[in-house]
């Protein structure tokens, strides 16, 4: 029997974003207790095209299935088009080998996925009742990152940050259209970003130098720092990391791709400095935050299992419409 | 723009199994010359299931795609009636990253490119107008490499060994009614094989100790060392190989992989004394047979590239058949 093929419109349609916050929850729980495997990535570099495709793979044991995902980003692809994010998702019945899903997602299950994980690090780890949420970066992240924020959070606030100010504006447009209710301003610098009463700071760029400097970073601030997922990126001054409770996706993946990358190579903090993992935190083995006026890092660099949760999650909703299994 | 999507059906609808022979031909050369990409394979072993998933990539410079194969093996399946082998091809486009097409094509390709790539060495490295073949092994690969070898040589009479003469009927029937002038006979054993005048011996099995002793040799053979394609398995007496010109498919991955794993660990032979790799010979590079009397090994493992090219291939063709582009 041959796959189902879902297009990007079908996926698109199905989804509902508190669902997806519960699946990735719970993906990351999969996670921490070693249930899930997770074979290296592969890479396959295409220099004279600029792009390059990353091949991820997950199975949680006792998972129905598990996912090859097929993630691409060609970066020339703006200049004809074309959206540089590309690739899709396919899901496997784990006692046969059988392909029973092709999610064609060209990278947009991958944005959910990862914006739903901010929402869960900020459920567990920033205070409760958070408002004003300063947001770097303007580009598809750091709007998705901010719409999953709003389900679980009463954001009455937000900061926008960005590189182009034309941007920064066209994001501020979006959001605000996605949530009238929002009071939304641009900041031009980081300077203008000290002493707002921030409760929340996401970061959200391709950034290879730190953009957020510590003296923006008021006592009991949590921080998603969503942009730096392999070696180089770079979003928060490392004395951020140090001064904070430092939860990862992966302790093992952030040391060598997340923020925690250099705040190690700084020297400023050990790998035994972590506080530990979100899904050890969800799952109640180590605490999240346990006073309103610590300073809380959550460090994403995105893990196998929150692709294999959300493509079983699209599957299974498009089984249930459909009434097939 | 979604990809194509073809069925196994569809697929085999387009296959001409010389035309086959010719892109395998060319993909070795592609190879040798080093104008391919092959990242280091990604494997997903779930025990529990007796199940295993490897992927492997493709590109060759200045080609307009790459390809990712997801080649599954899982040896419980024909307790319930499903094939073992399962998987498919993914053709990317090289300037963007879009998926052009999705080969459904679970296992079948990977068979036929090995089976051709047999065709291709024996072209370059058996006597012109080899009459007699044995083959040892009778599943779904010893089959494809007879009907592959039946289009570049006169063969008239061909022996076969398996393990389970029952099998090893079933395979004469088919091999009979695909090639019906073709004179077919079992061996027993292997000291029956002796003294035929065998001028071809296929091993593909999935033996992980020696099934050809020395003496079944004979000058001026050619032997398609087939089945050997992982750590530990392995068909030849080493001792083969150290009599015999040594042309790899890819020497690196015959060191690790091969029947010259075993030449190697057992230190009969070095790396060095591996005459070419079968893209050279292809090429000119080195020469292939240059004496009628001399033994000649092609160690086969299976390339990415060749996988890349059969892909293409069928591809190629269904635009052609079907005028897209």
């Amino acid at each position: 029997m041959n796959p189902i093929i879902l297009e990007k419109e079908d996926i698109l349609n199905l989804l509902d974003f508190d669902e997806i916050i519960g699946v990735i929850e719970k993906s990351f729980v999969d996670f921490s207790t070693g249930k899930a495997l997770m074979p290296t990535p592969q890479d396959i570099i295409l220099e004279e095209f600029k792009g390059e495709t990353h091949v991820k793979s997950a199975y949680v044991k006792g998972s129905k299935y598990y996912c090859i995902k097929i993630a691409s980003g060609f970066y020339d692809n703006p200049k004809i088009g074309l959206n540089s994010s590309q690739g899709m998702m396919i899901l496997i019945e784990a006692k046969t080998g059988l392909p029973k899903c092709i999610l064609l997602e060209e990278g947009q299950l991958t944005d959910f996925r990862t914006a739903a994980a901010g929402a869960v690090a900020a459920k567990y780890l920033a205070n409760k009742g958070s408002e004003k949420v300063l947001v770097v970066g303007t580009g598809i992240q750091a709007k998705l990152q901010v719409e999953f924020l709003l389900r679980i959070m009463p954001i009455k606030i937000l900061f926008v940050w960005g590189r182009s100010e034309e941007k920064a504006k066209d994001y501020c447009k979006h959001l605000q259209t996605k949530s009238p209710a929002l009071e939304i301003k641009i900041v031009k610098n980081m300077n203008e970003a000290r002493n707002l009463a921030i409760d929340i700071i996401v970061t959200a760029t391709p950034s290879r130098k730190p953009l957020v400097p510590k003296n923006v970073v008021e006592k009991g601030v949590h921080l998603n720092a969503i942009g730096a997922d392999m070696p180089g990126k770079h979003e928060l001054d490392a004395n951020i990391l140090s001064a904070a409770k430092v939860i990862t996706d992966s302790t093992a993946q952030c040391s060598k791709s997340g923020e925690l990358q250099h705040a190690l190579s700084a020297g400023v903090m050990k790998v035994n400095d972590v506080h530990g993992e979100l899904g050890e935190v969800i799952s109640n083995n180590k605490k999240g935050r346990d006073d309103p006026e610590e300073i809380t890092v959550f460090d994403s660099t995105g893990l196998g299992v929150q692709d294999l949760a959300i493509a079983r999650y699209v599957f299974d909703k498009y089984c249930e419409v459909n009434k097939e299994n």
